[in-house]
């Protein structure tokens, strides 16, 4: 028996409509997680095939504002960056909620913490992260591949995804770089790694302003228009490198070269123990608002 | 200043949902062709990601019922097959019309002739066609690329794609085959081929029934689910081999390796003068339904 579910794509990481990374989220609050079983999601999800399309369910624990399930076209995610923000977006607006300034967000990973920030934008704090090296001859591929050299060791963040985290010394290294994609993807595979995140200063002191970009031929994005995970690997390399001892808000931009205007709102929360944690938040914008036959 | 227009995502050549071929259409019949650029347009079906997202707007001549305009998420398109379809039902949905059973659509190829069928199928007439010979040391490289051979010669269709026939033995044929896609794209780039429809009749005789699959790696499509032109190509190709001398109707089975359960409904009509022509039509559910910002 088909069911009419309420359902919105939004744009997220943006201000520019139709400029950001997109997301289809459907409103499952008044129905229970056995009224759609996990094959329809994932049929949905290859349809709208869109990176991530997400299901929004009551919480398992009243504390907790919602559960989340995101879908890639082709498998369930315990998580992922952009659709969380867009999925949050929505939720506010699927229940007319116009005060909350902090969200509890139930997903594969756990608990999700989202705050909704003065100026409209909505971040969330990041799992622990955490770091290895890689691979000297391995580096040496990538560099070939890239076109360009970092200025710094590269390193592997485990964010959930294991992006590779490729420092250069401007942005307009970053942006200009033409990596070889059919290599990348090559070399990505076989070391079990996601791509690679290539990020520069757009100012040199203090750190704050970036332009960064998301390879990753190898799940057949070869660039990501802009990505919540990756902003978290690179903030988090940034940490290690400068040793920021107070919180730090960074700006980044992405996607200029697929012709996007993203931007990311990344801020370094260091605490009174002086541990660091990270977060990523953006614009959200609703586009497309409707209803979905399931 | 964003205007909020009626849309909706249709699945095409289906009648199980999210088993056919997506596509969004937005209507734009209550605008002029001024008040959204192309540009718009061109971002708009970029972000939707979908293969195509078409446009109605209100028709040049009256005679006519509509004037389309198709987008993939790189370029704009003379015309489509299966966003011709769900454009058509979504016109005949947004305007609340449930008694026409003939259709005029304009579009860059010019008109195109739908008709609404009695069982509720949708289908359309192909502009002309016409085919060539293949060079024999082309079709030997697609034939180990495709690992399977034809059982009769391959010829390259003219169907606005073009699109090269491979017809082989019977349906599993078709099914089993695990091309090289890697190769495929190299050898169809390289002679300006969009890709393969390979095809194998289910039943010997009468030659009514077919399996079919489209393959056009070159254009980022391994698998294309259920494609319209696809078929028309196929059906011109069946034309030329059996010389059918009254008008024949034929199922294609479509999209079962890529999880799809695809319908097209197809028809060679033999005029008075015994001049054939080709119809492609399937059923279109809309699955999502509501208004987008732009």
């Amino acid at each position: 028996m088909p069911i009419t579910l309420p359902f919105k794509q939004l744009d997220v990481f943006t201000t520019v409509p139709y400029h950001g990374n997109p997301v289809a989220v459907i409103n499952c609050l008044d129905i229970s997680e056995n009224d759609i079983d996990e094959k329809q999601m994932q049929n949905i999800a290859r349809w709208t095939n869109l990176s991530e399309t997400t299901f929004i369910f009551k919480p398992s624990n009243p504390e907790n504002d919602y559960k989340l399930r995101i879908f890639s076209p082709v498998n369930e995610l315990p998580f992922a960056g952009h659709p969380t923000l867009g999925s949050c977006k929505a939720f506010l607006q699927f229940t007319n909620n116009t005060t909350s300034k902090t969200v509890r967000q139930e997903c594969g990973l756990g608990i999700v913490n989202l705050t909704v920030n003065e100026d409209g934008t909505i971040s969330y704090k990041a799992a622990s992260t955490s770091f290895d090296k890689i691979d000297p001859k391995v580096i040496k591929e990538y560099t070939e591949c890239l076109g360009v050299k970092p200025d710094d060791e590269p390193l592997l963040l485990h964010v959930g995804p294991e992006w590779v985290v490729f420092h250069v010394s401007d942005s307009d290294k970053c942006y200009n770089a033409n990596p070889d994609f059919a290599k990348l993807a090559e070399i990505s595979k076989r070391n079990g790694h996601i791509g690679i995140i290539l990020g520069g200063p757009r100012t040199l002191d203090p750190h704050i302003e970036y332009e960064m970009r998301a390879l990753a031929p190898v799940i057949n994005v070869s660039e990501d228009p802009v990505c919540g995970s990756g902003s978290t690997a690179l903030i988090a390399y940034l940490q290690n490198k400068y040793k920021f001892d107070k919180t730090t808000k960074l700006k980044i931009t992405q996607g200029g070269r697929v012709g996007r205007v993203g931007r990311i709102h990344s801020m370094i929360e260091i605490n009174e123990a002086k541990q660091p944690s990270f977060h990523s938040g953006g614009n959200v914008i609703s586009l497309i608002n409707g209803e979905i036959t399931v």
